[in-house]
């Protein structure tokens, strides 16, 4: 793979931004360039190749689910994590009260947002300045930094995520005091990434958990493991299924515009496009990702039954 | 892996066959006997090994729906399959009735039963004689045939599939006579098969479509690539991602007890266990096949990654 | 009351045939005239008043749910109807399928169709003729017969019902043949009415089931009271409350149109108006019953605090 | 009627304390004694009859929505309330969210929690105060006060509710302060009251608004159809509408284990019996009223129709 492949995954993208919109509910998010496009791609081996707007800052948003998970994995084991929350995809879109209130004493998997709330919880020892050194470490960018405007906005635009908080509390999932996992919940969503930071973290997933140019151990494969397939089977939300057929590598997007994706065993992949299609997904980013796949051949079943 | 796996792996299930129950809704499934159990694995180098019960002839049952997707999109196409049925998981149980009713335009997916029958539509023009020799063909074993006595007992319990077939025709999703799509379906779930048989089906999926033996390509890597996705995130009901993280095999469960499961580019295994946990999957063969797949580390992602 | 207070009603109502549309789902019934509006009113003491459409023939449609309800009552009892239906309203709209299917043990009342057709197998003994003789009875008009074109219509677009009738079969609320069931069940749909036929009707439940001409006990006075109860609270689909809180009579509307009024003790009254608002009753004929219940300060509990 | 009827119906009801239990979700509620009941009945004359426990002081709860109903009616009009709650029973239990979240845009009807916490809303202007007047007014209590302890409980216990008001507030139907509308909803929540403190408002109720004694109007005509009306079809829970077939007459309970049931024109009644059955009415309660409807015949429809 090089950058002129990217380049033209990129042109092949483009057209998809007009199919989409910039996230509008939280009216800083909506300040995005629709247009904008950018890909970074960081392999095991080291190698970095990138196109486009791919040192653009923008919010991780529901990627921070991702690194959530991992972290409540790695440090309080796979019991801790899934006594708050099933691991079944939801049929239902990430904001979704109806499938976890009545009918349903538990959140349908970490990657919706009420299952990504009650992980929170677990994380408040960790802490918001413990949550940050681990994000930058694992993502290899020192900058990472809370972006404050898309703080304060998203926190004054929270009463959804509040109700599902407390939803969980009046069903046992919290214990602890609801506005504080709340604020920690939405600081770790309005962290500043560039593809690049996303594509290094990628990497690391790519490979095991092992960051290849220190060799440090980072996360445990078992902990990789969990976090890939959840990916894989919830990270899209209720186009999940669809983009494992058509792309089939485990990614995580976000309204933020990012996408989190992960070639296991080769590379990380980071994509920037804001415009979004009706589920939340990066519209262009997709089908950034679809050439890809298709075209390297990086669908993880194709690859195993070659 | 050699038959001493085997053997320890079905010890290690055997105590489970106690947590589970023999279907009992269709009265000829409930005469199964919920303490056995049996499997057999086929490489896709030709070697066979196998332990238990693993000739007992028992019906098919939702195994078929992934013959029956793999033949519709063999024979006439992704399109063709997918208008009719989404490719989304459902969070709801296998024949759920609420998610595909009044919300949802069609339904969630091909593996659940108001997909399967949707598409089982498209296979009239190849018809049961059509579909016997494909199944025999797929799962190398030409004693496949009706079970006349469970494909009875079905029929004469088949009020809920009825009402999900005309279901579907009020919604545009049969256009012909859903006597005749409802009696295929029925007579694929009742076709009697064995652990070696899925082994052998599973032996082709995890060969990319081609029969190892003879070379001969039976399905087109595409078909196989979209299949084993979609049992991977629907195999299992609504246990599916579950599965996906603790075993990590696309596979594919029937009430009748089977097991179906591949290990891409590795092996085919099919596993027969008739005692049922309450999604409806094999209470034991779910055990066994988990311990298969972390003694031999079989997970798709773990294998990836390492 | 007298014939110019339903003058100025029509008038009142005139302009909201226009907000609403014919039923479409069945072609037989687009074929009305949405402009039509027609009133008929019987009072308790014999007198007759009416206005514009009154003598059109229409189909009775979901009316006749009102008709089944108060002869499986009369014939079978309380209990037989109520182990086949709640009594309560379903919060969903008249041909919901997901609040009746999972969660659900029986339909949610009788004027809803899975209620009715539950409700219609106690009837097969009664049979078509049976039927057809006391509908004619009860609403003064031997002319009443099956319109075989909506009939027709009505049986070759039954997928929905007929799904919901399998759906009953799989709950064991039907243990007959469904086809019959469903068959009568639409047959009395396609009965030809008209607005004075729904006046008599009304007049004999206003009466509390005495048919004031002939001094005969049509219906007992407790099948009344259960069957306008019903009416009250159920009679208007998911706007049935905000009916009752507007209206105050205990009503039911067809899609073809027809709403039937009881001002207890006082009057029965049929309207006429094929254009439907979004819920399926009749846009404009709403309107008429309101401004005459307005004007004539015929709200039941309006009537009981002065 | 006469107190030997009330000893009647009492004794009636009395084995039916031993089918429910008392509500325990909120622990200070658990210390009420199941086995106690009464009954308080004022007549539009102003007569009054008692029996049994009708001097024991219980807290209001969800009675108190009717006040606020009818209030919020009275001093802002019909479309200030309706704009922000529908007017129809939900088909769901009085705390479901599943019934308002998604599918929803604004509660099903001012008596569910939902409904009546968005109404509270609009009698921030009348103030805890304001309310509190109003109250002992209406129900000719100078006592009724706020229970502390109950207060204290419910508010320790109001995730769900918390829930709610913030999911009211991400829809737009809650602007201003929600921790401030939820504690003036759960104030009033917690008043307590008597058997004869709710015949006294029932009375009132019962007699168009005004109450007989004094001859003051205390709230308009058209407000108590309208509140009359809401009771009538959903004031029992998803029960209501089987207790409108059954005892026929607008009634409202609270878990607290008071139910408040109105003849119009004739009288009010006040019941108290706390032991709940699962729909949260309580148990014996409802027998009573049955039992005194039916020897009375005070069903209002089988009023109309003799």
């Amino acid at each position: 793979m090089d950058e002129a492949l990217l380049k033209q995954a990129l042109e092949f993208g483009q057209p998809y931004t007009a199919r989409g919109e910039v996230a509008s509910y939280i009216p800083e998010l909506s300040k995005a360039d629709g247009r904008e496009l950018g890909i970074c791609v960081r392999s095991v081996e080291g190698g970095e190749i990138h196109c486009g707007y791919w040192q653009r800052r923008f919010t991780i948003q529901s990627i921070s689910k991702v690194i959530n998970l991992a972290m409540a994995l790695e440090r309080f084991g796979f019991d801790a994590v899934f006594n708050k929350t099933k691991m079944e995809p939801s049929g239902a879109s990430f904001n979704a009260m109806s499938r976890i209130s009545d009918s349903e004493d538990i959140p349908f998997n970490p990657l919706v947002n009420s299952g990504a709330i009650a992980v929170v919880e677990l994380l408040l020892p960790v802490g918001l300045e413990g949550m940050l050194s681990a994000v930058r470490g694992l993502c290899g960018d020192p900058e990472i930094a809370i972006d404050e405007d898309v703080f304060q906005s998203e926190w004054s635009h929270s009463a959804r995520n509040r109700s599902l908080a407390y939803l969980l509390q009046s069903k046992g999932l919290i214990d602890g005091d609801v506005e504080e996992v709340l604020r920690l919940y939405t600081q770790l969503c309005s962290l500043s990434v560039t593809a690049e930071s996303l594509a290094n973290l990628g990497q690391v997933l790519a490979n095991g958990g092992v960051q290849p140019e220190t060799g440090r151990r980072l996360l445990k494969e078992e902990v990789i493991r969990t976090t890939l397939t959840m990916m894989l089977t919830c990270g899209m939300y209720d186009g999940s299924s669809e983009f494992a057929v058509r792309v089939g590598l485990p990614s995580k997007s976000g309204v933020g515009g990012g996408i989190l994706s992960v070639v296991p065993g080769e590379m990380g992949i980071g994509v920037y496009g804001p415009s979004l299609d009706s589920k939340g997904n990066s519209a262009a980013g997709q089908k950034v990702l679809e050439y890809i796949s298709r075209t390297e051949k990086l669908h993880i079943l194709g690859r195993l039954i070659h």
